[in-house]
């Protein structure tokens, strides 16, 4: 993949790989969830640290597929064993539980491409058993056109499994041991190998190649557009929607074109996201409007506030009902009253406001010092002209009217505030000319 | 739909599902265009109020689709009848051209699916007619297999089918009225039922799941782009488009991916529009540039305005010949003069502005007290410097020049306009330093 | 193509098509590379006049392609021809080599489309060699079917060519002497005429209309994406990005969906691009992380600079280690320091800015009086307070700290300095009331 991360930790649709099939794993509810890792333990293992239902199994030296597996069977070799790949992310519950359920001593869940090349192909018996798995390098002419492939995803009984691994040649760093020579094994033995055929949608087929894993993506982005709509959200163009994470949508719920939705985001009745917008880890209330191009995260909003177009909202926020963040306005770690409204071009960063309130264009709350961060407090129907600046900390009280274009240090009490020069006009004055050049 | 607007009322391209279906049976020249409604007819009829073609049919209780046309032919049975569906809106206006030429006393009109699951199958006899129409729930699976599916689209003699329905077992609510029953009646009256056979993009299958809307959505935008590109318009991505309207473009326009068209959209020869642009009722001149991730609503631009990236205009507003608004700029209910620049980050509402002037990077016209609304008027050749606070209302004469960081609140006269402070250095001064925590 | 340009000149990918199709004839290394042009040769010749390369061949009159490649081969006519045509310019080189490769003394590359309608179908006898190439016009219905069909492409004899050309009829303005005749002439005189069978992905066919144009443009845009992922690029999604020049990323680049990339771009490893980004001729660089909805031209970045969301940098930037640009934020013309920020709503035009510098929210260097533009010089260590306007041409010395509020017009040393108003309260003052209408 081209990537200084270990394969585990390659982000599919937000999340690393290793995630997606660990969680595909737990739906199946394994006695046992083994991961087995290499050389690169250390940052996966940290990156699951909360995931304490894995078993981590250390496989010292790359020795192949079949050590790998052996290695896990030797913790744990009780009932039946099914083998999925952190490559392999996205295959369905569905097409797995349909291959546990395979009643031979082994199975292997195959898949149909239109481009084989570079898959073991399958050649089945005419019983629909396992003749035999077909590399590439030796299959014939003929067998190259045989379009079902070896997944490499496989079940079967555990400890025959591992007895039968554990009768390999112990491999070495040039001779590694194979999952894929347990089928041809199998047949020796006179065993039946089962074989599950997958559909498309059910991505058994892995990423080796960032090609390949923009095409899993895709399947996962697929896969959450569907989901969205039968959750009842209308969305303008399914294959223009990115979700990297858990949405919960109401219904009456539209999502236009070209989003992001990031993390955990809570879309409530009647919610409206037009296009453009990206969204991260944000609960919207019933009938709230984000308009197009608008980046937001870490928010909570009341009923039918309004934001964006171009409205930046950083994290803990918290907007009531009815509050309109405008054109151009930046919002962080921000209390705001409902009703309140702040339209154009504000800056908002540590601030409490009120109820009621106007934030004029422009208006700044200076909420750094170059040293600390501090806080600016406003009370209920302030108005606070355009271009105000505000310097924290700083104390607005309720019914206070600061006139636009003045620069607030002190506590602003009820009533009228100014802070700005007269207006002067200067006679005499020429005004500038091209320079010479 | 999970939707609490009745299904006439969901939007397609961004009108009503209804609008389309009219719009479609319009172009047929019907003697008489009815549309049934049920329990949800309210919302409907208050929003075609300007339909004044449509008569309304009032279908007091659901008791099925042949109950509904029966209500219709009650009213009105002359000639040749065609019944529609609401949920089948982008049904093209040729393929029901041809289904109402057929010579048989009823036709149906059929659609090839690779997923027939859910339709009723056409049975076919061997002269073309339609044998029977058998549900999926008494198919066999050998007429599980036939992909020729029941649109439910259908013309016929209307005095015929209003007789035929009337002889029908008056339906209730437990037993509904089928329109597709008429199918078997003919049959057994020894009557041909004819049947057109659309193509896919007839778009003569409807739309019962969001999923199946986001299809219709897809068709219908792939429609208007096509259409664009014939009327001469470049288009970056013909599948990264959306039209919600009516749009009128001459040639040599170019549009980038990610844009959205609203309302009524005009645009002249070479009008360039960048990516992520959203656009609603605007006309744009000869020549006009709108850059990236612009939204741009109700105005009306000369030729070779330059707007964006990242400009914002809201209705009512005009722009002469070679305006310039640019980067986080906001303008609304304005009229600017030939060759007037705003290129960064101003606020211009409620505002005149002539020809030449310069209009400097965070300029606000405060048009709004807390009360009400107020214009600020600019004369020509006004340079207005950065960071200015002008107060509405307020008039600033031509050839004036205001300092930049000057807040003016009352008229200004050509010449120099200064209103702020003198620069002091102050001695003895700490700098802020982090608090200890 | 409805177009006021000369088909040579409509763009592709950001680069005329005529580009395309010199770049690729180029890497077949030709003797000689000629370019036909007709009435609308200057400015065709304008904007190639950097390609030294080229000899341009003028044809006076359009008397069709015949007589178009008999101007060119009778300045040239040594060794094997190839004919390529500038509507057709994609067409891969490997399809190109292989067609230059035949022995025959001419040869055609074909391809096969589902949509054969308008195009001349070629009828192969059964060596494989084409027997005659049938025009639309002239074909049975029985032929219409084929789907292999003349791309127009040829290669043979440069002499032979040429002499046939010479030998058959004048061509005039009613009577267009076609290139596709030279296969009927040469089956006439009993030479074999070779064809290569193009794959779909090699382009083969032109474009005639927008339509078309869309399609290659979506095709040459599939490359450039596989290209960037072989560089090792992730894409959140290879139908959503649009290549319009040339890119150099270094692995573990990660670019999200919706972004453009136009001129030069050069992205070093760990670099970042967020959704819907734009970015034109800049560099960027290691672990450089461009948010979403930024547009930056002519840039250059140094390591683990943080850049938008809604960032628009424009030209003449140099931004080094660790510099952050953010939201709303405008940059151009400017040298800013290591560990410099400026995060919310600035304009910084015509700067230069140190090491470790803040500078606050609105802030506005005044560069320009109505005239001339100015500099604004920025020491090291410097703290410029929220909406300080700064007047161009000025100098902030090294630990200078301006408070917020501040209109700067002159020359700021070391320390602290205020350039704004007190704050005063007004007693007896009645707030704006609604207007009486």
């Amino acid at each position: 993949m081209k990537s200084d991360l270990p394969k585990a930790l390659v982000p599919l649709g937000g999340q690393p790989m290793l995630a997606h099939i660990v969680e595909t794993a737990r739906t199946l509810a394994p006695a046992r969830l083994s991961v087995v890792v290499g050389v690169d333990a250390a940052p996966i293992k940290q990156a699951f640290t909360d995931a304490k239902d894995i078993y981590w199994i250390r496989q010292a030296e790359a020795l192949g597929t079949g050590h790998a597996v052996l290695c896990a069977l030797r913790e744990y070799s009780e009932g039946r064993a099914l083998v999925v790949y952190v490559d392999g992310p996205l295959v369905s519950a569905s097409a797995l539980r349909g291959l546990i359920g395979q009643e031979s001593p082994l199975a292997v869940l195959a898949a149909t491409t239109e481009n084989p090349s570079g898959f073991g192909r399958l050649i089945m018996d005419d019983q629909g058993c396992v003749q035999r798995i077909v590399e590439e390098a030796h299959a014939s002419e003929l067998e190259k056109r045989v379009k079902i492939v070896n997944t490499g995803i496989m079940a079967g009984d555990g400890a025959l499994m591992r007895s039968r691994l554990e009768g390999m040649p112990a491999p070495t760093a040039e001779r590694e041991q194979y999952l894929t020579d347990l089928v041809a094994l199998a047949r020796e033995q006179g065993d039946d190998v089962g074989c599950v055929m997958s559909r498309p949608e059910d991505g058994a087929l892995g990423a080796n190649t960032l090609q390949e894993l923009a095409g899993l993506e895709r399947l996962y982005q697929q896969r959450q557009a569907l989901e969205l709509m039968r959750q009842g959200v209308r969305l303008a163009d399914p294959t223009r929607i990115d979700v990297r994470g858990e949405v919960q949508a109401e219904s009456g719920v539209f999502i236009d074109a070209g989003v992001v939705l990031e993390g955990e985001v809570r879309l409530k009745k009647g919610v409206s996201i037009g296009p453009g917008v990206t969204i991260k880890n944000a609960s919207l209330g019933e009938g709230t409007k984000v308009e197009a191009s608008s980046v937001i995260e870490g928010v909570k909003s009341g009923a039918n506030c309004r934001i964006g177009p171009f409205a930046r909202i950083r994290p803990n926020t918290v907007l009531a009902d009815d509050v309109h963040i405008g054109t151009f306005v930046e919002v962080k770690q921000a209390h705001i009253g409902a009703r309140s409204k702040a339209n154009h071009q504000a800056y908002l960063g540590d601030v409490e406001i009120g109820e009621d309130c106007n934030i004029g264009a422009g208006v700044i709350t200076c909420n750094y010092d170059g040293a600390d961060k501090h806080k600016t407090e406003i009370g209920d129907r302030v108005f606070v002209g355009s271009n105000v600046t505000l310097i924290a900390p700083v104390r607005v009280e309720t019914n206070a009217y600061i006139a636009a274009g003045s620069t607030i240090s002190k506590k602003v009490a009820a009533g009228l505030t100014v802070a700005r020069s007269r207006q002067k006009h200067i006679s005499h004055w020429t005004s500038p000319a091209k320079r010479q050049t």
